[in-house]
């Protein structure tokens, strides 16, 4: 009688669950099935890339985008769909060039940093000091840079964690500061990239460049290194403008598939919409507002959910500014947000679901374990304690975070550059984040999980 | 006695040869292997790219390049460098932009064609006429694109041997006068590319281009696409500058290692001094210069050769005319020419060699054969009938070519485009085809095998 006992032990452990986990598991494995091959995401990210195209806050064409959003949800059925609106400092690129002046005039591909200042008119003239490290920089005393523009040429590692990114980062952010207090006129980093392309990447800066600061393409960069390795001083022209708009207007727009049973509990998903200028903006972030949109769409296509689950495109989240505002826009609400996740690292498929502290050994999550086993995900030991800048307020004000990694091997080799087009998104690993999104959601929105009282801060 | 006899036999064949072939065949073996590890050619490439950058003909960075050409040539000890001037049409690039106006305003990415004439100040916005092939665009009757801009946004493909560039550059070379024929006044074509780069690719007009006409980077070809296929009349804006020189002085530098017994015999290789602008011309061609000079470099290191080997680097490929002033120039040597040959596409690894017509036969050839097997190397079964452009003209005068293919899989990735770097260069391929070159010329150099009877026109 093994079999008998054995359906016994199981019927007993769901009569244990208040909600009935194999229902879940069905449903998730469902909605996974679906989200596979539906084309949702793609027409999402397909249409905001063509129609609006690049679109940096603080322009027309993020007017543009918030109105693309708002017909979007509209059109895919959500509820509630709004525009909340706030107001971000907004850096604008004007014109830009740099070249190599002596000893071997030659032009350099560039892209300013966010927040540079602008050079002179008629450009700034300097002999480079080239450091093959930041710290190398970094260890440079206070008067050393005097007059020069300090360059860092260390490249990033490709790793599929984005930790590469993160390893680097602190070189684009801060660096220009840095290198203006030890006396840099202005300052040139190798793009936190991990292609040969001739395209930089662009970034935010943090604190803001107080010289004027730009991203060399990292073919640019190996150049500089081997004019310097010849010996004789090397000197570039730098000629950028650029404006600043100190409170341009931005919106996060919303939509809703209110729950059910508990309409006042929600789900906080999304993506960010503005992009950085040079491309259109597809693996950053067209595909995490196209994945978490379809996601919701296709996790609420039967019955209506139990909980809330509430789309956000967050609308200032290269230069900051979205995730903080919608933070202090939804305080009161935060006991009320059973997880927030954001979906901003392209358009590759899965690796890694991390789910909040809590709750994790609660039949829902099993049934979501089981509906993600067939996709090659790994189930983090350790629980998400971290999302991006969009939900960093919400989860610091107390709401659990679930963290959904896709793979980010490929995605610096186009981020934030003018390579971030349409055509790089490949739909079927596109499809695959959709599906463990849209499990995710399925789960959270028609259960009673809670990850809330680990999360408390 | 099947032994001796054997041996008998070869010695009556080597007897017969005026040259030992075994010799030969140790000498070109001695030869390749030391190119395959020689750092000549990636030292020439990285001086001329880093120290001379993007060349093309009618600047100064091209009067760098003559120079660095001579002391190059002297530096390795070639006799007889040289100068050898000449004049040419050069087109120079000015400003170029163009961006979609409406239904969605966005930047495209182009590079103007040569010859491409300037739009009127302000710049140029018409009504885009698409089309998704080139013969679409043919089929159109007189009148049929008045007033737009044609758009031809046929992708190229990927092949080992360059045909699929082949097949396609009418479309960017007689492309701007079929539009202009049918009405259009500006012309856009997709980049002869096989890359998803938005970078573009630049490249001559044949005819010279009679209306603003530019390629445009794949994605946005495929953007531009994607919106006609909306179904709404799509404006594009093109602003584009540019100036022609009519005779701009220009230089083929030579470089020789004489010959020791019959130094009127002239073996002449080479690849083009000049590039485009956009990138520092490194597959494009800093690789073929490299690869020629590095191998009769190296095929000459011990004894003096019997013939003559000559380097020239051409100096106005790109848009013409160096070919045609070398062949003018040596009308008169064209019967002493043992054999011609270019180097012109890039720096991976040979991967099929043609010989001449005539002398295949010859020892000499075989011993050729025999160093080349360890290569990896295709010997073609039809005769070598062409070469490049620098040495058609010697050979339409009848001198004998050897056409040595590189994989051309990669090349149009990058070819033409801002993405023509040093970094893109893999040493130990470029290393292969180097020492494919390096025992050709010892062999061709130290025998008397001779294709000329079998090549007159």
């Amino acid at each position: 009688m093994r079999h008998a006992s054995a359906l016994f032990f199981a019927a007993a452990l769901l009569a244990a669950a208040p909600v009935h986990a194999a229902d879940l598991a069905a449903g998730a494995t469902a909605v996974r099935d679906k989200a596979l091959i539906d084309p949702t995401a793609w027409k999402v990210v397909e249409s905001l890339t063509t129609e609006v195209g690049a679109r940096p806050v603080g322009t027309p064409a993020m007017m543009r985008a918030r109105d693309w959003a708002v017909a979007t949800l509209n059109g895919l059925g959500f509820e509630n769909v709004h525009v909340e609106p706030f107001a971000a400092k907004a850096w604008i690129r004007g014109e830009e060039l740099a070249e190599v002046i002596g000893p071997s005039p030659q032009k350099l591909q560039i892209l300013g940093l966010g927040d540079s200042p602008p050079t002179p008119k008629g450009g700034l003239t300097a002999e480079i000091a080239l450091f093959r490290t930041y710290q190398a920089m970094l260890d440079q005393p206070p008067g050393a840079l005097a007059g020069k523009i300090a360059v860092v040429t260390q490249p990033m590692a490709r790793t599929q964690d984005a930790s590469g990114y993160g390893a680097m980062i602190v070189a684009r952010a801060r660096g220009p500061v840095e290198a203006a207090k030890r006396g840099a006129v202005g300052y040139l980093v190798r793009s936190l990239s991990t292609s040969d392309s001739r395209l930089p990447h662009a970034g935010y800066t943090d604190p803001p460049a107080t010289i004027p600061a730009a991203a060399l393409s990292p073919p640019d960069a190996e150049q500089l290194e081997r004019l310097v390795a010849r010996g004789k001083p090397v000197s570039v022209r730098l000629a950028m403008s650029s404006s600043v708009v100190p409170a341009a207007p931005c919106w996060n727009v919303v939509g809703e598939i209110r729950g059910r049973e508990k309409p006042d509990e929600v789900i906080v998903v999304g993506g960010h919409l503005e992009s950085w200028d040079p491309g259109t903006g597809a693996i950053d972030d067209g595909a995490g507002v196209a994945i978490t949109t379809a996601a919701a769409h296709l996790a609420t296509q039967g019955e209506r959910p139990k909980r809330t689950i509430r789309v956000v495109m967050w609308g200032s989240e290269e230069q900051g500014g979205s995730g903080g505002a919608y933070a202090r826009a939804h305080a009161a609400e935060v006991g009320k947000v059973v997880v927030v996740g954001e979906a901003d690292i392209g358009a590759d498929r899965v690796w890694r679901v991390a789910l909040p502290a809590g709750g994790r050994d609660h039949p829902a999550a099993k049934a979501y374990a089981a509906a993600l086993a067939p996709l090659g995900v790994v189930m983090a030991s350790e629980p998400a304690t971290r999302g991006g800048a969009d939900v960093d307020g919400l989860v610091k004000a107390g709401a659990p975070v679930v963290q959904i990694s896709q793979d980010a091997s490929r995605y610096f080799d186009i981020h934030h550059s003018a390579d971030d087009t349409l055509d790089k998104i490949d739909p079927a690993a596109m499809g695959q984040a959709v599906a463990v999104w849209a499990s995710f959601l399925y789960v959270a929105a028609n259960s009673d999980v809670d990850f809330r009282a680990a999360a408390k801060p």
